[in-house]
């Protein structure tokens, strides 16, 4: 699906705007807007000829995109067809696989939302766990329709950015990722620990919590990839739990029986997507350490 | 109860015999033995006089002695009775309460033990959890008769000695206490920190986890008395877990949203029932640290 | 030297005034006003009776015993005699062993802040270290002469309570004495940190650095007085410096050679001579921490 | 002066051996018998065909090659003229700007280890400070001839090296740089610190400490450069010091005055010259850590 923006910068205008009708849901005349403006020198011009495009569409045209899309977590619209784009996403975050009470609660959010303002409540769902798109609407709900619209359009951009970047090939790149690392140093030995498992959980107030990476450090304490990189950090609840008592126990280091340490879990939350989050570990059999690193 | 060692030290025998005739099960031939060396200095003297009978009573005695014990957590036995002090000891850990996953796990050790030993598998409750016992129970389980009865007779050493520490007021204490604290240190502020709500919370592998003990810090960032104190600090798994969001936003510090670090839960085991552990926890909103402290 | 404030309670009128004469320089008529206040309730209660007197007292008389005190450091007036008290002060702080920069420094203070308010400059010295009166004379030579009398009479007062904490004998003290105290973990061993050799040195920005405690740490990880206690810690910068690199030798930890930790010096400012200082330290053979504790 | 391994591989005989003449001391021989060996693969090739052909010398080539250095800070020896290489190593250390009293240190070493052995005290200075060089002499004298000619023969390998690697371009690097790095993380504000001066300084017992480095902190909290680095990282004693008072009190944080912490100094040991050493350092007002990182 990946077209180089050089090919995209001389195609004919259809080619163009079949390639990025859904960048925008179901909106291809951001595409055709954007057309005549090529060559792009890279991709965050051709994205900033697409949101300038809706920026400068009549109101009409700006809520006829909004109403483009779909609600979230709806069984009826899954059922119909949402756009591939729009299914991936969802199903991203865990949406079609919520329990009853989750499910419930998108749908009482879902309604509230859409009574109060006449359109569908819409959030770049990649940016965000079931949490925090639940606690989104929860802010969101008590404002006017004006604000509402302005917010909805600029999550649209945020979703319209990351499909463009799973679209279009460039040299530049739009800031849409984010990373989450970590780093174990043994300050008992004086070295990074390795060969420590670790598992990252997203957690969840309304739902279960889901393990969403595994590892094992690596020689210099690290994990050979990012815990999450590629693709956004979604704004929420997280446990990153060490299993520090196998990895002194394998080492002959003197321990209390039962170990003093043995799984440690680190909550913290992640609040900017795009940002990188570092969480380290310095551990000894009897003390540890850790803070948000860069 | 509580009984001056004074006292005992001069009533008639038979007083004496019968005040501590429950302080080794159902055996009050160890306080008639214990009882011609009145008076005793204090209550360790007293204490000594008593093991030193079991120890040097004959094989048979001290089999009897163990055979007076009943089994753990058994249904049929905690209906038609058990010493009152046997039942506290064992409501104490939680053996009135437990699952049936957990109570199918104690039969099946009773019934390996007594069918291999021949006499009940007896521990210091007061110095367990669950998980412990049945850890404890795993250990001994493929040791020789004459290790198991060396075993059993300290186990009711041990047990023996807390009752007499609960029976038996004196100027000297034996040393059965063990003792859980903690202290919470903001070191962002460079400050003790108070308000801070602490729950500690016994976890089980087997069954459920259950709170043990909830605090607030004081303005030293102390909690006024420890989290376990006066009595043995169980063997076993915990989890403290302190509520620093709700205390840093209290303080108008500067946080992300949702805060990077909310509620902080730290893992630790307890390996020596009679030890102070210290637990301390020194945290600002981006960083925390702990460690075995003393 | 020490008089129980029962007695002096009881005492004449004139023995009362003899005894405490100097509390306030060379002005027994402060003590005459409190005489007849008698009896104290305690230590607290006399204080009071005493700095109400003064605050009571005409700005005339007020002035008349700032300029009853000495100089500071003024080697023309060591030599004619000054009270036991101001002379024992001075030389607690060093000021009779200053070198001829120091020496210097003070003669240019003093001679700058009595030709702009014709009366000395006053501070009570058992609070401060040399550094911390030139900065203090600093800070005060730009305000107006009734500042400086208001901050003159408070220093005087800070000199009386500490002569007065030395004389008088009561179950209440008053609050004058501070601590510094120091404690170190072994976060390798998980365990306290026996048999450190510690050294606590003030540091100058214009003398010598100079040492004022040498301790070892006993089987707790602490030194078995404090560090400084039982009088104000004077404000100023120090250096603790732990030998840490003898002590993991001794233990036949593994190491680095050179060791890649030997003596770690701790720098920190003491900022409130009465409060309660703490600063541990939590050390292994390749990390360490501190922080301001309590 | 860097030659290109290409053009070393394709050059005369002669031209080879005139470039690499001094690599081994005034021993242009061992560049004759590398050159034979010629094309190499790489600079590692070479430096292995080079100590090769040491090793398999005679004694009496081995013991003349030894016998070729000069004597360490000899004063009559750097008047006569070394080669460039040994004056501008001899230089790097800071043999050239002894203190007498270091100046006699050196020379009563160097007169007892010739007097012993009868030739001269060989190590590679690079590789060290003044302090560690001494400290190193001592644990030499007491081995035998046999010993220490091995000893001598593998410092001058490690001579070599370094000035191969500064004779000669490849695209494989012989692994003799080491690096020295630190980061400030502000665990207050849960940021790097930017803007945060630092002194690295060398210590030493017998002479004066001298700063080596001096570097601010960028918006990463790193240095733009390794304190360090491209160079062996010499074994000895340092001090890291960050002046984070400063830092503090321009981000308008409340602090104590004097301010509790002002300037951090870290003492610590370099062990392996061509390691990488991470000092980093977590600080708040209040509170600080640091450790051996990776």
């Amino acid at each position: 699906m990946l077209q180089k923006l050089s090919d995209l910068n001389h195609c004919s205008k259809d080619e163009f705007v079949t390639a990025l009708a859904n960048i925008f849901e179901h909106s291809p005349w951001v595409a055709e807007a954007a057309a005549g403006l090529r060559p792009f020198a890279g991709i965050g011009a051709l994205f900033a000829a697409m949101t300038t495009a809706v920026d400068r569409a009549p109101d009409e045209a700006r809520l006829k995109l909004i109403n483009a899309h779909p609600d979230l977590a709806n069984k009826t619209q899954r059922a119909s067809g949402l756009t591939a784009e729009s299914s991936a996403e969802q199903d991203s975050v865990g949406l079609d696989r919520l329990s009853d009470a989750e499910f419930d609660a998108f749908e009482r959010a879902n309604s509230a939302y859409r009574a109060k303002f006449g359109f569908p409540y819409i959030v770049c769902v990649r940016r965000h766990t079931r949490d925090s798109i639940l606690r989104d609407f929860e802010r969101r709900l008590p404002n006017d329709a004006k604000a509402e619209m302005r917010t909805s359009v600029a999550e649209i951009c945020r979703i319209a950015a990351l499909r463009l970047d799973q679209s279009v090939a460039s040299e530049d790149r739009l800031p849409v990722h984010g990373r989450l690392s970590t780093h174990v140093l043994d300050t008992h030995s004086g070295k990074p620990a390795a060969g420590i498992s670790i598992e990252l959980t997203e957690l969840s107030d309304l739902g279960a919590s889901r393990v969403v990476a595994r590892a094992t450090t690596n020689s210099d304490g690290r994990t050979d990839q990012p815990l999450i990189g590629g693709r956004p950090v979604p704004i929420g609840r997280y446990e990153l739990s060490f299993r520090v008592g196998d990895y002194f126990a394998g080492r002959d280091v003197p321990m209390s029986d039962p170990p003093f340490l043995d799984r440690i879990p680190l909550h913290f939350a992640v609040s900017d997507p795009e940002g990188h989050l570092h969480v380290p570990l310095l551990v000894t059999p009897w003390s540890y350490a850790t803070y948000r690193g860069s």
